[in-house]
């Protein structure tokens, strides 16, 4: 099971009046969780993007927020790969400040060549993921 | 009905190295969308929070991608009202730029005190959202 | 003399716990403003980009921060041309909640190719600039 | 000699259509390394703030940008205590990517009440930074 825990601490940048994180950053820390996974997998999103051509477009995001994380708070979110096949991935994260569930959340993805046409995961990737 | 059209200008600050609006801006624009919005119905929400102390805390947010907003892109949100009453309310969202949908999103809130605590929405703040 | 001012409405995305607007948002008004003055200069920096692969890099950026821009507030941004040549354009700023000053500020930049390279502003553009 | 080193990892988000990190992302490095300085003097921001009311306030800001920072790069922030009184405090900082300079600044703040009122640093906090 492809599985992975990265934390981050929450910016002082992050957070708004409510003297919360405010709530779009999550999206951004799913982003940092996403990359640690696939670089667990083996794969540099950095180097798939900058040599092979090849985009992982967000095509939707979700987010549910259940307790709120303040200044300072280690979050760790933990990202597990979801459906993938050579066209399309998900990815799902829970987040905790530590043993309180903070959100969860789902991000659906697709590849894009740098024309932003959709294309198949070539070989070389697709095992990362699990992909036939 | 309810809505409720703002337009915001992409900024270079919300481009990412793709070349496009990086995914989790839209939920800021929804936000201006939101702001806007209440701003239509007669809620200043800024007086909300400041004066009456009512927080709109995020629940929930999803957002669906369309295609890519681009640096300098006018986009169009078009903001309405979805359900409400005393302790919830949602939005929605559809985004264009002229007549090419870029995103359309949810968000759900609850209505909270300054101590984070659930409250219900006072009848000076629930006509205009029309609750009974 | 070349002046242009914008005008943006602070998000709550940009306040922080503090309950004002975050330091380097001030930053992004700059990049706002600088970008409306190039337009009102009838230079299209999007396309002084994307078709001519021209960036205006930033090498320094200077901020004073005078008084609190909060939530909602009107801040209208001031930018002025500064010192220009073929190499080198410097930008100056001022912001005003109505008449209270916020900010002044001041960044530099260099042209560049798609290559990082320093390169010389064409014609095309540099009379725009009123550079010879 | 009160001086440490922060290590961020660029996020995606932070990039730009440039392909590097966005300018205004450097003053938010600037306030984690300002932060883990802070801590590592024995004081803890979130505390000074949430316990004592005191804000730590930016006047101003300033940075000159010397080579590309990119997506995925380790980027180390050596954050130095500047002048230091009762009143006011300045830090500076240095970027590196490896051995490549990326990045100088300062910032200078002043000490706030919760009113946004100037006040002096209690004897409790003087002490860390060195001020008599």
């Amino acid at each position: 099971m492809s599985k992975h825990t990265t934390s981050i601490q929450v910016r002082y940048a992050e957070t708004d009046q409510m003297g919360v994180a405010y709530h779009a950053n999550y999206l951004v820390w799913m982003e940092v969780a996403r990359t640690d996974l696939c670089r667990s997998l083996g794969l540099q999103y950095r180097e798939m993007e900058a040599e092979d051509g090849i985009l992982l477009a967000v095509t939707e995001a979700h987010c549910r927020y259940l307790s709120a994380a303040r200044y300072d708070d280690d979050v760790a979110i933990t990202a597990t790969l979801g459906e993938a096949n050579r066209r399309f991935i998900s990815f799902e994260y829970e987040m905790k400040c530590a043993e309180r569930r903070v959100a969860s959340g789902v991000t659906k993805h697709i590849f894009l060549n740098r024309e932003f046409r959709p294309v198949r995961l070539p070989d070389k990737f697709a095992g990362l993921f699990g992909v036939v």
